[in-house]
């Protein structure tokens, strides 16, 4: 029998690296867990009547006496059954005896998955019998007493990993999903990461974890933001987006260096691949520059980041977001393969083919290409004709090269080309975003690139007063692999400034952030921070294929609870409380009468 | 001029324990904070431009070219000012002499809480002019560059400990109230005091951090859970009161050992000393007893423990219900004194005393008394007189004597005698609690005295299907000083069990919990867990007057943040997508109108 030995080097791996070359492989990416080596082993079975974990036993706990507690994963015509819990499995021999009669009765007529208790001794297996292939295959355990914890009925799919379910069903029995050796193995990891996240700011570096309310009130532009009702009428707290404001306060208050793994909240409807609660590693600093928040950055994911990939590198490359564009046709490059965008017009200035002569003597015009290595080889005309259909559908947005390479590159990779590896992690600065953006609804309109507290690049400050649309921002986002997993920038702590920006530029209620401006007032030092999305983070490094995979209780992309069923309908006398009733529309009316 | 020395010392702390001799005291307890002596010093001037922080500068430091970053805390006469950090104070001397006349300029105009940056060199200070109160008395920066970070207008109240402010005026500029020494003190200690726990949980015994949602759907019972409207017409989330049920089920996934610094609502309206959003340690176990658990929690105290404070000694006592009311007069008691309730009955069995004879002869009647040691030499007959009032007053609560025995407390207190040393931490758990209670409002049905997923005492489960006002549970409570800061239980794992109870005993709808009973019928492993409250926790610890205290931006006692004016109006169009509107009460239709 085949048992991935990952799960047991997890928690082996708390006291040792795991080298490299032993690592099992499960589909893309490696299953172990190390985390630094100088950390002793934790007590596993401290408080409980378990003297071992299931995975941990070898042939050096030969004639040991243990007490292990796991559920029933598989019996062998009621000679053997294997034991499971979270550090791996284990071999139990069904004794068969008279004498252990009632043992015997309990192992055997226990369905699978039922939880047992069994105390006996660790023996060898006879000579021809072990499995290598298993990390406690050499041994298994000859029982004296079990006890029955808890029986198992028949269970809606098998807890076995290549038994495939359809991702409602693991949300409608997340429980029983969360037995899987891949849910596992996400769930400890990023609690082992964030653990070491938390020593390095904390221990290392001086920050203060700090929790910051989510019961607040809604921010100028805070469409997305959960209401809460309150109990007097009118009035409603919401769930922020980030604790922003609070974070920049605190710097006011003195309390120069903050983190907090925060609970943040964004409701946008039906999304794919997003949560309407996630989790942000937020983090803000006094008295600090670009350089000095990239560096914390950079150290922050080489000391938490686990032993069994490769280190970092530091300092990640950086790139203008200009840049980007450029060469990438987008804000968040995959920068793990080049087919690089490479501006070509000057080459076809004399051209006397129309279409590009066309498109040079536009403003702006250029004429763009990107060079498919070996294109040739893979692609067909089948692919090409694709191509050039992706093209024409998307010919009108300007990400529209960004978002060809990445087509192009699906290809290659459909033909078999390795380009994108999903065990190498490319992180990358992108810098020097604009400040302000044109309205989308009404483009003579600006608003923030990305919030209004963003401070503007120092070497642009003249143009805020005469050409705002070109001012550059102290903002920077953190892209890994393609994808934004973190952003932050160098705040404004001038009051007069911020007030210009809110209040002139951006035409927003100052009132509403009226205890901002005025905390600016009174000695706020200079400051800047960031956020990194712990979700999209963990499932880059865990190479999930969704975020969900790494949240115990995920919401469905629709933002149900498919195991409890929440949202949920709420008797009419508990609205009564918070002064607000439900607008039923027109055709729900029968809904309502249900 | 006299400056407490602590918060150098809370910082210093981290690398070396503090004698006990040389603490500082303000108020009644001590502000000084030590962590265990193996810990590394943490970089509070990494990745900045600051070379020290304000407060560690020492004789030591002699001739060092510093940088340093602060507010403006005094100024004497142009010659002299002090800096402030969070680490603590500084002299800087100004220069006088011509050709640093613009660095005079700057420190001599800016007012007091304005942050500046400056370099110069750590010199002594001219013999005689040593302040022995100050950590770094010493010496002093002789100031070559200067800048002008941020200018402060003029405050609100000035940020010195002894300028006493109103609550209301604390929290409408709580950054400004952050600067205090006790604000810093409060929130660095509990970031440490988590921090230690968390390598308690997480390094020592392998426990695992898992965030659950906060997004969740009405629990049974749940009248105090905050509602937050979906964009699905009349479905609610709610803010649960705990994760309780989702670490329950985490159990059943076999994540066996679960803890999480739990973000947790109560919306309880208007209530002193508590918070609509408050933090518990949420822990759960599987396969684990009442004694486990107990033991988990006394090490887990024990080892994040404020070193500047007494160490803990374990196990802590336990005492059952029954006798913590037939003692104390209450479940929590403060066992800090004595001053026990005695049962007195047998003396008076043959009293002619009447009302003594009448107690007596009811069923259940007794006679009880309290001996107030010393009583005599401090109380007068005005004293004696106001417990009787007060006796008077309670007469028909149960829980009488538990509120005389502090109500004599208070007043022999107020006389001068030391009954209640804040500085001495007197856990007590209590334990054997009743399972069920008679509703109040119809005392013939029974409900849960704490939760419904509470197992019952393995000794009265035959009284569950004959007298279940009888059984005892497996709840236990921790108690600190006569407040409780804990609860927690062994849990119902058998379904059929958990079902009967639900839906026979307490006539719950047990629809809303089928996930869970379904959940129960897989395999779900024995188990129990306990929540410490840790706003509670952290109040007692640093011996803070309110639980305000200990938190960066709490909410009035009305639920309202005094500071952004949470909770707040919101435009109509803003609840469309949640299909609610608000129904105004008849009187407030005036308000609607503005």
């Amino acid at each position: 029998m085949y048992f991935p030995s990952w799960l047991s080097q997890l928690c082996r791996g708390l006291s040792r690296p795991i080298g490299r070359t032993t690592q099992p492989t499960w589909g893309s990416f490696s299953r172990s867990l190390a985390l630094s080596s100088q950390r002793r082993i934790p007590e596993f079975s401290s408080f409980i009547a378990r003297t071992n974990t299931c995975g941990e036993l070898r042939s050096s706990h030969l004639g040991q006496e243990v007490t292990l507690c796991g559920w029933i994963q598989y019996r062998r015509q009621n000679i053997f059954l294997v034991l499971r819990d979270f550090h791996g499995l284990v071999q139990v021999v069904i004794p068969q005896d008279e004498s252990a009669a009632s043992v015997k009765k309990i192992l055997c007529e226990a369905p699978l998955e039922s939880v047992v208790q069994v105390s006996g001794t660790v023996i060898s297996r006879p000579p021809g019998q072990e499995n290598p292939k298993m990390p406690t295959g050499e041994i298994e355990i000859k029982v004296k007493t079990a006890e029955l914890l808890n029986s198992c009925k028949r269970l809606p799919f098998e807890i076995k990993d290549f038994v495939k379910k359809t991702e409602a069903l693991r949300l409608q029995y997340r429980y029983l999903d969360l037995r899987s050796f891949q849910m596992q193995y996400n769930l400890r990891l990023r609690s082992q990461v964030v653990m070491k996240m938390r020593e390095y700011l904390c221990n290392l570096h001086g920050f203060v974890d700090i929790e910051t309310p989510t019961l607040f009130k809604r921010t100028p532009g805070g469409a997305k933001e959960f209401l809460v009702p309150s109990r007097e009428p009118g009035k409603f707290y919401s769930l922020p987006q980030s604790p922003q404001q609070f974070k920049q306060l605190l710097m006011v208050g003195g309390l120069d260096r903050y983190f907090q793994v925060a609970r943040c909240y964004r409701d946008e409807g039906s999304r794919p691949d997003r949560q309407p609660e996630f989790t942000q590693i937020d983090i803000e600093m006094s008295f600090v520059d670009q350089t000095g928040i990239r560096s914390l950055i950079e150290g922050l994911l080489q000391y938490s980041w686990p032993s069994d990939k490769n280190p970092l590198v530091v300092p990640f490359p950086s790139m203008t977001f200009a840049e980007a564009l450029a060469t990438y046709g987008t804000d968040k490059p995959d920068t793990r393969f080049g087919m690089k965008i490479v501006d070509i017009s000057n080459a076809f200035r004399n051209t006397e083919v129309r279409f590009l002569q066309d498109a040079l003597s536009k403003p702006q015009g250029t004429v763009k290409a990107m060079c498919v290595r070996e294109g040739a080889n893979y692609l067909k005309r089948k692919d090409i004709e694709s191509i050039r259909k992706f093209a024409a559908d998307h010919f009108n947005e300007c990400s529209l090269l960004g978002k060809l390479r990445l087509a192009c590159a699906d290809l290659l990779e459909m033909k078999g080309m390795v380009l994108r590896d999903p065990a190498q992690f490319s992180f990358l600065w992108v810098v020097d975003f604009p400040l302000f953006l044109p309205k989308e609804e009404n483009p003579m309109e600006l608003e923030s690139a990305h919030h209004p507290f963003t401070a503007p690049h120092p070497g642009d400050i003249h143009l805020l007063y005469t050409e705002p649309e070109k001012v550059r921002s102290q903002h920077y986002d953190l892209v890994l692999n393609g994808t934004e997993i973190g952003g932050g920038s160098i705040r404004i702590h001038d009051a007069e400034l911020q007030h210009y920006i809110l209040a002139t530029l951006l035409k927003e209620d100052v009132k509403l952030l009226s205890h901002l401006l005025q905390a600016l007032d009174y000695g706020a030092p200079p400051h800047g921070g960031i956020a990194l999305g712990l979700d999209r983070l963990m499932c880059l490094v865990t190479g999930a294929p969704s975020i969900r995979d790494v949240i115990a209780f995920p919401k469905s992309f629709r933002g149900h609870d498919l195991m409890s069923n929440a949202p949920d309908s709420v008797p009419p006398q508990e609205l009564k409380p918070y002064h607000i009733q439900v607008s039923w529309p027109a055709d729900s009316e029968a809904e309502r009468a249900h």
